[in-house]
Parts: structure tokens; C-alpha cells; sequence
């Protein structure tokens, strides 16, 4: 069931190795089917050294595992959150990833303070609020779903346009429109993290880019307009 | 004797290297044996690229060489020191990796900012009182576990439940059931001691992570009601 | 046409990624032909690892295709206004490495601190002005190109012996009189940032080098009393 | 002439490049003959990829050439005034690794913060005073070696027991009785200096390591009563 996607899901999850996201197993990546059904995910604990698409695990929108010997990424609740609340995402990323986990237990957003930002992200990265002692202590997983759906509810965000959150006191998520792009929003946010830090010990009054930079650069990789990359 | 041990000293003493944890020979491995009454640990001062499991040194718990042509690492007696004081610990680490030695040095320790740390350690990792000079006179490497050992009796910190101490003016120290646990712990901390100075860097005044986020995300991985990883 | 040419930039594109001073597709190298009239560039959004010499794109100085099926880099304008602006120039490089663009992303030019700095760069690399919105909108790229220019004309800056430029908000443009010269001034500027920072990391008032140090250092590599390196 | 010299110094430069102490061509190493009267250095300016053991430049001790048809290093005298002014040097190396290049930049000695240090470096590494426009003007290679040495004079320290120095607005030098040795000291000055930094980012007020820890952890590596290592 879903070979080619497996085998993209499992592809995924290493290129965050690759890209030096992870340590250890620290991360995953899942993938919607076409249909909107079913989810591909990472399972939980295993070494990127020995991962194959044969052990990604297919479960229902519910969790319920479909297919796959091994137990899904401890994760999935809150991935199933985000494919729900998130109409055109079929791949979602988790990572532990330094300097966006950093901000993400500092409890601070990333602000865009350039073009590099600009270019992925159309407005600043957002933290969510503190989850409550009771929303950790019974369904913790999905309730970090849901509190990331509340974050750009409440604010007025378009997924579509900053597709990239980070947990209070945990790390970033991020997502797209194939698991493919969902990782390389977390290696840009990432790098976005770590620039705003440099910027920052540089400046520490650092501006945050205007609105016209934001518009020209995300206009230029983004929508009908955009002239960056091959046709 | 102890073959398979030497076996597995020696690869978790490359682990070290692997991981980046260790510049030069500036970190040691030891094991103790199931019967608990001897210790297989790296020789002093030897490179990691020669590095063999017949250079592995046997002793007995007083620190006499039973085989091993080569000098035990010299810090043999802080290991001891360990296996002594914290009943089911198998695996010793000591390192100077970057982080976590500047936080000893800095005689700090390292508070949990977030699940990462969560993950792995229970509570904040210790940094001990400084040793007098009579006690770095006389016995240093003795006293050095000896003085481990007091910081977490005096604070009442379970050894098990946070297996890693920062030595005043010194480095790391990481323990556990196994060597590749303790290797592995050795990388946990020294990951969340960089996390920990970007979380301030991003944030002066920096929050612990509340209790109910240690309590969840440590008991996902530890004791009985534990899901993250496979059965 | 220009088949050497071609393979030079491809090559000189390829020396940005091996530098790590590139993150996926976010670099471009160009040249200028030795009639001064045609130019080699990068195309746009093309993976380095896929990246071949025949991919390179031939535009004239209007920034007309040649040839070559692929669309130019979104960059392209801006170089051919260094081009012009800067006589002598004929290698221009454009990257967001890390520390050059977060320096450019907290609107501060880069100060001389010492002789790794003087050995390429006399005197500091200075920052741009902000584009205003309407030089955002329209032109945005060869708005880019004549804000360098006017920088270094406003401020009475030799393009010849201060080969780089640090664009508000954006990242570092470096130039020579060759596309290799250009990368190796990529490269340095990015050390020297980096420097820089660590410098006032340890003392944030660290002083600019003094004028002497400027005139040994540039002197030992530059101009007639030239002595580092072969004959 | 000085065959296996060659090779030795040949190698202690790639080993810089290994350690990731030096960018492009920014090292060298040289070494004393044993009867005191030639000096093997790098050539200057020859990139590190190229560089093999008949490349080697043979001089004097008034830094004529003696062999090798390429120009000598041009930090060549200041290895001939540390030769001179510390007997029982017989390699010298010269880097403008980040860190230390950074505290020489901020006209900073490195305080001896714990034992990673101590095991090296028996007390703080000076930092020499700025060198006047006129030293640097004439002589400025000559007199860069000889502030080294007044820097050690006038403060009373030994360069045997402190086999370093950063040159104000420069870099670090560092010496030995080897050259292999003279890199390893290189290399741990570069990883004590970024320790440093860590160390201070903890905890601004960070003291250094008392005395004792100088005296116990120096003597475990040094002298009679040495016992790290093998016999």
C-alpha cells in the first residue's frame, strides 16, 4: 500500500539527517495520500542509519495503524491535528533542530529580519502559548496539534504563507504541499533561526525587514507572479 | 577475559569521536562486568585512530590492572567512584565537549529548558562544589567522584533519573546501564548544553520548562507506562 | 560559446557550495566575457549537485538571453550594474552566507579588526542604504546593483581594494577581476564576519585595527611591493 | 638536504588544514634542524591541496634561502625570532584560527578557565602589546617575533610551560619541541579560546581556575611526576 510514497516518506527522513537537523532520531516526516486518507510516517525510535520504506507505517486520519510492523512516531496525533486543520498540506515535519528549538524554549517567534526569511516565510514564524499542566498530562500529542491550529487561527495566519510553527518549550513543526517541501521549510527555518541569533548579537535593536521586502521577495518564489527558479 | 566487553568499551570509546565529542585523546569510556567486580576502560592518552578492543585495560574495583599491557586512562578512579556510589550503573563517560565543559567551567549547571532535555534527564544536571586544594592535592581523581557522588546524595537527585554531572572547573561526567548508554547520554548533554546557551541568547531571563512537561516527556521514554520507541 | 567561460562559473558556482557558504540554491556566480560584452551566469533555482556547465546561461549586458534554455538568475541585473559601475570587475558573486547576511540583516557594515580582514579588504566593507519601497517594487534587482554603486561612490570607497558590499537587509555581494577572485572574496568575507563577531563577543568595544596594520597588510598582498605568495 | 625534516613539516601543515585551523592558505609551520642552524618552513601563499614535502623552503637562521625554489612564508622572520629568543623550540606554527584570531583581534589574553586548559598551558596565554606604526612599517616580521618574546620577558613567563601567544590586532603563534607538538598546541589553543568564549556567554563574571587545578592538572601531563599517557 503506497509504496512510492513510503519510499518518498522515507526519503524525507533521511534527508533531515543529511541536512544535519537531527541527532539521534530526533525527528520525522509524514506524508498525506492523494486521497486524503491515509498518513505515511516515520516509526518511532528507529536509527536513520537503518531506516527503509519498508518500515514506515500507514495509518487512518484517526491513528489507527493501517500497515507496518513497528509502532508509528510517538508524534503522529500531532501530525493527524495539522493535516486536519491545514487544507493543501500533505507533508508534515518535526525536528529538534538547535536554533529553532532554542527559540522555540525561549518562548519567542522569529521575526523576519531579511530576504533569506522572506523568501520562505511571508511574515514571522509564530510560538504558541504555553500548553496547560492538563492539556500535557491527557492528550498531549494532539493537543500540540491543536494548539499550533489555534496560534494561526487567533492570529490571522495563512499556513499557506508561513508554513512553520514552534511549540512552547519544545521545537519547531513545519509542513507544505509534499513532504519534499515540508523539510526544506525546516532546514530554512533553521537557518532563518540561527541568522536572526547573528543578527541579533551584531544588533541587538535589529529592525525587522518592512512590509516592501517582505511583498518583493516572497512575490518573487510565490504565486502568479513569481519569476525565481525554472519555469 | 571479558572479549565481548573490550568489544564494546572500545567502539563506544570511537562513538565519542564520532559524535564530535572529543578532540584529540580528551575523553574516556569504561564498562563494569556483569559479576560487578571488574571494569574495562580505555588506556591513557591513546589516539582514537589506533584505537583497538586488545588496548582496553581490565581492573579491579580498587583500581589494580588485571590485563592490559597499557596504563588505564588516569581518570580510572573517578569511574570507580561512580560504579560505587550508583548502584546499576554499567557505563562511565567523561569528556571535555564544548559546551558542557564551558558550563562546568562557568560552575554552572544545566537547567531543563525544554523537552529535549526532558527527554533524557529529569530535572536539571548538577554542577558540583569545588574541590579544595587538599582534595586536588591528594586523591584528585578519587575525590573528583567522590565529589559527584556528595552533589547528588546532598540533593537528594536520583543518579538514575539524571545520569550526568558537570565537575566544577572540569567537564562532564554521564553514566548508565550500559556503555552506549552512557555514550549516548554524554551526546544528549552536551546538545542540550548548546541549546540551553542559544535559549539564553535568544532570551536572557529564559523560563525552566514547568513540571508537567519534565513528567510527560520523560515518562514517554522511561518506566513502566513508557510508548516512544518499539515494544 | 564561451565554453571555458561556461565551465569557469559552473565551477566557481560549484566552490560556494564546497565553502559552505550556500544553503540549496541561494548563490550565484557570473563572469564577464573578455570583450566586456557578454556575461556567464548561474541559472536560476538549479541544485548545485545537478548543476553542469552547459546549464549556464549567455545574457548580454542589457540582461537579453543568448543562450541557453534555462531563465538566468533572478540576481542577473544586479551583477551587470556592478559590471558597469565597477571597471575592472569581472567576476561578481552574490550568497547569504551566514554571518555577512546577518551583518546585512542588522544594517552594520563590517569593521576592520586585524590582519585577516587587511589582507583582502582595505578598509571596512560598508553596508547599503535601505531600498526605499518604490525601489522595491519596481527594479527591484538592478536597484540593488546601483545602491552598491552609489555607495561606494557616495562614500569615496575604491571597488578595486574594497571588493564587497554588504546589501541593507538582504547579504554580501563580493566582485574581482575574476569569477575564482570573487569566490575567494565570498569566502573571506564571510570568515571576517565571523571574526568580527566573535572579536566583540569578547569585548564589545573592540577598537578597528589601526591604519598601519590596513597599509602592511594590503601591501604585503597588493600593488607593486606585493611580497606574499610566488612571483 | 633535511629529507625526513620535509616531510615532517610538510605533513604538520596539511594537519592544520585537517583541523580546520586554517582557510585557504592562512597556516604555517616551520621546524629547527637538529644541529640549530636550518630552518624547514612552508612556502608562501601554496594551497594546501598542492602542497608536498619538496615544496619545503630550507634557510638560515638570518632567513636565507638554502633550498627550495619557492619564496619561504612570509611570517618567516617572525619564526626566526622565536627560534632564537626560546631555546628548545624546534617547531613553530602560525594560524589565524577563529577564536584565538578573534581574542587577538580583541587585544585579549585567554584566562585559564579549567583544565582543558591547564592540561596545556601552565597560566593564561599573554596577548602582546599593539606593535608601534614604525615596527610595523619596517621590520614588521622581525618585530612581530621579537614583542612575542618581550611579552614573555617582561611579564616572567616561561615559554616552555606557556608555549604560546596571540599578536595584538593578528593571531596566535604557538611553539614546541616538536612540530607535531607546536600543531597540537595550536589546536588546543583554538578549542581553549572557544571554550572561553562559551564560558563567558554562561556566566560573564566567570573566574579562572584556582591554582591548585593549574598545579595538578600541569603536572599530570608535565615534568618528573607526570603520569597521564603511556611510560
Amino acid at each position: 500500500m503506497l509504496q512510492e510514497l513510503k519510499e518518498r516518506v522515507c526519503s524525507a527522513n533521511l534527508a533531515l539527517d543529511k541536512y544535519g537537523l537531527v541527532v539521534l532520531t530526533w525527528g520525522n516526516v509524514s506524508a498525506l495520500s492523494e486521497d486524503g486518507e491515509r498518513v505515511v510516517i516515520k516509526p518511532s525510535g528507529v536509527s536513520y542509519s537503518e531506516m527503509k520504506p519498508e518500515h514506515m507505517v500507514v495509518t487512518d486520519l484517526q491513528g489507527s495503524v493501517l500497515e507496518g510492523s513497528l509502532r508509528p512516531s510517538t508524534d503522529l496525533l500531532t501530525h493527524l491535528e495539522l493535516y486536519r486543520a491545514f487544507p493543501g498540506v500533505r507533508g508534515v515535519v518535526h525536528t529538534h533542530s538547535r536554533c529553532a528549538a532554542a527559540l522555540a524554549q525561549a518562548e519567542c517567534g522569529l521575526p523576519c529580519f531579511g530576504t533569506t526569511h522572506a523568501d520562505y516565510f511571508y511574515g514571522p514564524v509564530p510560538c504558541t502559548r504555553a500548553l496547560t499542566p492538563e492539556e500535557i498530562r491527557e492528550g498531549y500529542e494532539k493537543n500540540t496539534g491543536l494548539v499550533i491550529a489555534e496560534t494561526f487561527r487567533q492570529r490571522g495566519i495563512d499556513p499557506g504563507a508561513v508554513p512553520a510553527a514552534l511549540v512552547c518549550k519544545h521545537g519547531p513543526f513545519t509542513w507544505g504541499p509534499t513532504p519534499e517541501k515540508a523539510v526544506e521549510n525546516a532546514l530554512v527555518l533553521e537557518e532563518c533561526a540561527r541568522m536572526a541569533l547573528l543578527t541579533r548579537q551584531f544588533q541587538p535593536d535589529a529592525a525587522p525587514a518592512p512590509q516592501s521586502i517582505l511583498d518583493k521577495h516572497y512575490s518573487r518564489k510565490h504565486g502568479a507572479g513569481a519569476y525565481y527558479g525554472q519555469a
